[in-house]
């Protein structure tokens, strides 16, 4: 996962770009990168870190231009170096900066390509430097000395012929504009939005609508798919539909887990299918025990709140906050001669003991990958003296990987691997474990949107939208995985446990 | 506001100091410090930043030692300097190295005091500074070379005669061992814990009792009015009732707003305080209109969020998120030639438009200071749609400033500040607007602790329990704020919005 | 000026490029970096600042593989950012990084050529972009998938045939090896040497021998004018002419003060040409004025001191150390009010009072460039007591600018602009000046190495061997450099002035 | 060894500071500090590092008021960390900051002393932390509201009763001036001076006259051995003998090695003395070798120049720089699984082959301690064809501890060590091994003061001038300095090299 924000304004860009990173940043705090162009020149900065830490008022004063592109990264298993952030650079043609969110899963047969067609050599593991090159190749295939809206949206079309899996990009060309676009089957989001100010409207295209809100730009339409859209330097807008077939199957994990509640998503509004999601989990206690003895609802923070304050109201029992989030977990310090401490769940999550006590609990997550986590909370609840402990996951079982950009442990590790939801239940402890239905968590997106009948809901039935997914690919993607993880682990011996806490966000 | 903690421990105590500093960060972001003993050595650590910026693998590796006290400061008036980052250290006698959470109303005096005694020079404007000469020169004043607990808890006894103010104190003795000790008034938390190990029993003390918590130390209980805590090297825990006058009049301030609500303080569950808080409000809706129209209770996160959803649910009225809040939020970076823009308060809030169209929302704070927060905060609501906007607050109105502790802004810039609660509301633009009686609020705590009769309430009522502070230090106090203020704003012009942040947090 | 190296070697190759360019810091310490290539992979770090601070054990790890190459940068007007270090890198074709020493005196028009040719972006003001994209632009003409050193020598002779110049080039090509070529005059030094260790032979090409000296390597030759080396992964070396027509003619400025007197440049031992230019001004003494009166010769540390140590014996004259050089110069902190205090050359050099009490001392340097320095020196010797003060420069007047990489003030700030060589004397208060004559100084140096009948000597007579320098490009090239030069004083008003030391070094 | 400075001036004086720091940089390249005073208040800074990377331009802003110290580190077992960087800091009485140069011998004693009178704890093991508790109980004992000259030489005159060893010492006192004074025997140097500016006169003390030259002060005289001297805020210069009985028995390694040439200490000219130095070893090679073949005499730069050059001289013989010294020497890199390469010479120093090949050379170097340099030097020699080598040293056999301040390895490791200076001419290899006389390089500094009849020669000839020292004493101390060695090793494991490299820099 990853956050990607453009914009073509009157003024230099670089604090709007900041701050729309910002507020993507729960979308990758593993590094961060902004791209500024001025007349001819381009202006970088990008390396590991939040936001905050990455851009500093030194670098922010080189970031000068009036347009210009912006990444936060999530880590990935091989990635987690400062050279892999993007956004990735070529300077020919023309100069191109290019940044995107997802995944590639033909990149290296398209790094061969390159090599075979321009001599292009790809650095880095990073898909989005193969990315930049295939645009850069088809860009320059045009062959134009300037080129116009058309030339880019026909190398974004044959982007689109050779590139298979899910993205959404952003880039800037050099003295001419910023372009963005989105993969055909639409996974991986993409919005654009305006803002009048004197002098002319400014466009902010970015990954989630809540970009564009901090800054006062209001929100024009998702990119969709397939379709490009490329602001020139004056700030005129073009957009063209650049793939000759489309199908717009969002990625069901977005509304689950991913996104801020307070986003737009292809018209659909992510807080509302969140508490879609928590009636759908209502009616299915009423279904199988309508005659539950549940005292009290209570949320693992964040994400998962809104879903489990519906569930309460249509349950009409009482909702708590029962865990309470420290915001500001450190690291674990490794001194010389020690051995790494066992990581309790304590140190994320502080039960309050009064609303546990004595009662029947319905404890509700978003989803559970691992389920360590969950076990630990589990475990956590009883001995604050509850009960009983149920526990409900907004969304199915997680059984599939996801080759579409969101990173995830091998499947060997999700707790659903080989086991029936009874028997999750019971690895994690719980006296009931209730999951969500595939159909209900689809139908509390799509009953906001009819045009969307289908989804990449891959991670939970294993139906890849792209179609050239097979046993081969996810057999090699696993071992590719584990190698590249064992890189890491060498490499960074010394890391923080910080950057481990995100690699384990997804449960 | 700042928390502390200490520890002696059988083995090195540096990262449990560092986790505990963790979970009181939000008593103090401004700046840390740490300073461990071993043997008969100190090892110091302090820096502006927040715990997870000052406290680096190298600087770990020094702290070292099995006993040692950590700081996290807030933001006040003049002090924002490393310099004056906690803890202080003076060499003689022993070797004594102190922290504290409060606020001395005789410092100035102390100082002159000390400098008069013992030539002792104070270096810095901070009141810790003095604090920590007071209590050496009354331990000094014992004359031995090897000094045990009596002549520790008479040192304590005489600092509770020369000193007034709000004080919560944890020092390190080089070679001896870790003292604590709170004002005769109780207004400042203290509470200390254990910890059972191969090895003996492991204590700490801290500001807050989720310190306790998160590295599975059990809370005893708290410290009392006057009392002093001494953990001598070998783990033995002395305590004694040190002051010759005490009363528990706790600051309310904690309850509404400063603590976690996972804490539990002078025995009451803030978490269930600021329930109770909420069904008091509820209560007075109930009075003051029982036939109220409001559609959906909405908390401003994170703090009144607990007292919003039991007043939601007494009211049985529907309760939702409507603000997300931005967790990241950045600086704004001053370009050479700019002007600082104005602020927008929807860098913090994002409000979700569907909670709001139509509706007649109460929106619920914890307490209200300035007033300019609340006030885009309605306006915000407006934009989104809302029919009407109700705005309650679980403390009464703030019109007198803190002298034990609390950095608040000058008494005129409070919005209540020669307000009717009817001209407040009218002046944020609340259709209504619904502040919480003082003696509520004092019910809320004190129901769960029946030995609390009187509280610190001195910002709601202008009523100082330490009975030194008249109308000329009021007067003198505001001079001084403004002239430090004056001196911040000079001296760290390009200061990070961060922290500017911090200092309007109080509302 | 700046210093390269480049290395094929058997292990990895990050120490010894280190090492390399610690010894080659005399010639830019303005900026430093170094790409290395392990596999298909490159590895770069650069970064403004010394060696010892540009790379730091974090960067070393990092710099994997048995080949790369490594830059030291002299500060050009303009060119002050970090982003302009070197080497650049360029992904088309295979990957190549390049760094070079000198100057294209034809950037501009080939920046736009390969624009017009490849649609390729250059996104400096640097010309070693430039020249790397047109190496880059020739290599990919080639247009083979494997290259093979008949491919590469091929675009040496094309780029040879687009650039004008002085240029000593080095450059790795990923996967394939390190190339490095000189323009074909000669102009900037270029040498190599190998050195024999368990499993092979590992080749090393520097701007001087020193650095092959540090490390064990031995000197093999100069490359010639026009001539390439490239080394392959597999240590085979490869040379070939590739130039159409050459000659030797270097810079003279090198053996005068450049280099440093440990190195052989042109098999001219720099050493013993220093010698020699101390002997002809000797003679030159006793030419004009058989009957002087020189009590003592006393050498402007460190460069002259061979000159003047030579000359003091062929006059039978004592020869002593009257100034002690400053080796630690810190900066001067431009306090908040305060003004730049005006800079006395005595940071820099100390005189020892008895060594000019009573004397008539004669004082050596190198060459006058501004003679602002020489000014303060001559009157410094005056206030330690000395009767006469006589000034000898190694080098006739520096008259010109110089555009083949030596950067230099502006033609009209030189102090000989408009003089005499004794009007020169009288502007820097000496009693007698005594100029080396330009036919002694290029003797100095080809006595040793009678193959070398020119000289790149334009600084002091204004001819540019390279033929298309003319009045026209010279006042564009002053225009230029002033307006730079502004922006450098604009961005950089905190700058060091340790680095504007650095712009003043060739006085 | 360490520099030291103190100032009391009309206007801030951070930047005169800093560059007497820079000037003094030579005698101690570990770590920096500095302390000034504005009214009432100290502002410190100190870090391990040269000057140059220890004060920024954020340490300066702060560095505020118009009196300070300073101070540069040399490295000495056990002392490398910036905690122990000086000055030191104690509140009581008044505020005092210290530093010194020098060694005290009965710093434990002192340190028990201390803290059984006052209680005062010595956080490390400084000897200056010692010194300046000792003078801190003193100047207490006067017991003083407002402490004037009289009190304050009082303390300084009971400091000399109680304290043993060399030690030159400058400390401010907030409020009320700078203090600095000399041991008894006069061993470190101290010099101070003055300098008229509109609104007064200023005064600097410091370790070498340099300091003073540098930023326009004049010299006016030596401290004298016992001496103090105070200079209080209105900058009237006070000045007392503190001593019952004192002597003038310099160090002789200053002359020798130690200062820079340029400084006067105690009215000797140290660069004169060094030419003296270099006259008595060519008399001692007419008395021994009058037929000598040497063919030219080369330096071991830079500190043997000055012997070297005037040996030559007196001898008729050819003086030529053979040696090019690296100015930039870098670290070595320890990567993972490495082991640490064998440091060679020809990292520090380059050969210039033509000035050896076919000769007989006369090596001059200032002094040997481990030999391991010398040893390498000669076989370099050799290597570039030198015919014989002759090795001459201006100082005589190192052969004792240094325990006045300058840190040396362990006397068993000393080339010296059970040797015959024969023997150690073969153990370096050298053909010849020429030693300066004792009474030689004694007559070389006294002939220019008469004044001085003995020195602190303790190294060459175990004589120690404080008789204090015994046998014991210094077993114990070897021990330590063995066992504080170790300890720096395992923490300090990925040490620069740099900092190894001025540990041996005493050779």
């Amino acid at each position: 996962m990853c956050g990607i924000v453009g914009i073509v304004a009157k003024s230099f860009v670089n604090q709007t770009i900041f701050d729309a990173l910002t507020v993507l940043q729960h979308r990758g705090q593993d590094a961060a990168g902004m791209v500024t162009c001025e007349g001819n020149r381009f202006y970088m900065r990008k390396d590991n870190g939040l936001v905050n830490e990455v851009f500093r008022t030194r670098h922010m004063k080189r970031l000068m231009g009036n347009m210009g592109i912006g990444h936060v990264r999530y880590p990935t298993a091989g990635s987690s170096s400062a050279a892999e952030a993007q956004p990735f650079y070529v300077n020919s043609p023309y100069g191109i900066a290019l940044c995107h969110n997802g995944n590639l899963t033909n990149a290296d047969e398209l790094a061969d390509q390159m090599f075979r067609a321009d001599l292009r050599h790809i650095n880095t593991t990073s898909d989005s430097e193969v990315l930049l090159n295939v645009f850069a190749h088809e860009l320059q295939q045009q062959g134009k000395l300037v080129p116009d809206a058309d030339d880019i949206f026909a190398a974004v079309a044959n982007v689109h012929k050779r590139v298979k899996g899910g993205y959404a990009v952003v880039a800037v060309i050099t003295g001419y504009g910023i372009l963005a676009f989105r993969d055909p089957n639409g996974i991986r989001p993409l919005v654009y939005g305006t803002r009048s100010i004197e002098g002319g409207e400014e466009t902010m295209v970015a990954s989630e609508s809540v970009a564009l809100d901090i800054s006062g730009f209001t929100r024009v339409r998702d990119i969709e798919p397939g379709e490009a859209i490329f602001i020139d330097m004056q700030g005129n807008i073009h957009t063209r539909q650049c793939a000759e077939k489309t199908s717009l199957t969002p990625c069901l994990f977005e509304f689950v887990y991913l996104a801020r509640p307070d986003s737009i998503i292809d018209d659909v509004n992510v807080h509302q299918a969140r508490m879609r999601m928590g009636v759908k989990l209502a009616e299915k206690v009423q279904r199988e025990r309508p005659e539950h003895d549940i005292d009290v609802i209570i949320p693992i923070p964040d994400t998962s709140r809104t879903s489990a304050l519906e569930m309460a109201k249509h349950l009409n029992v009482t909702f708590r906050e029962g865990f309470i989030k420290n915001r500001y977990i450190g690291r674990t310090f490794i001194m010389p001669g020690q051995t790494q401490r066992k990581r309790s769940v304590r140190r994320k999550l502080n039960p309050i003991e009064s609303e546990f006590k004595g009662k029947v609990v319905m404890l509700v997550d978003d989803s559970i990958v691992r389920g360590t986590t969950s076990k630990q909370i589990v475990q956590m609840a009883r001995d604050m003296g509850a009960r009983k402990v149920y526990f409900a996951s907004a969304a199915p079982p997680v059984r599939f990987p996801n080759v579409y950009g969101i990173d995830m442990p091998s499947p060997t590790e999700f707790i659903a691997h080989n086991r029936t939801e009874d028997e999750i239940g019971e690895a994690i402890g719980a006296d009931w474990m209730l999951y969500q239905d595939l159909s209900d968590l689809q139908a509390s997106v799509s009953e906001e949107h009819s045009g969307i009948t289908h989804f990449d809901s891959s991670v939970f039935d294993g139906h890849y939208v792209t179609g050239d997914i097979d046993e081969r690919y996810l057999v090699r993607l696993d071992q590719k995985r584990n190698d590249l993880a064992k890189v890491d682990e060498e490499t960074s011996e010394h890391a923080d446990e910080a950057s481990a806490d995100l690699h384990t966000k997804i449960q």
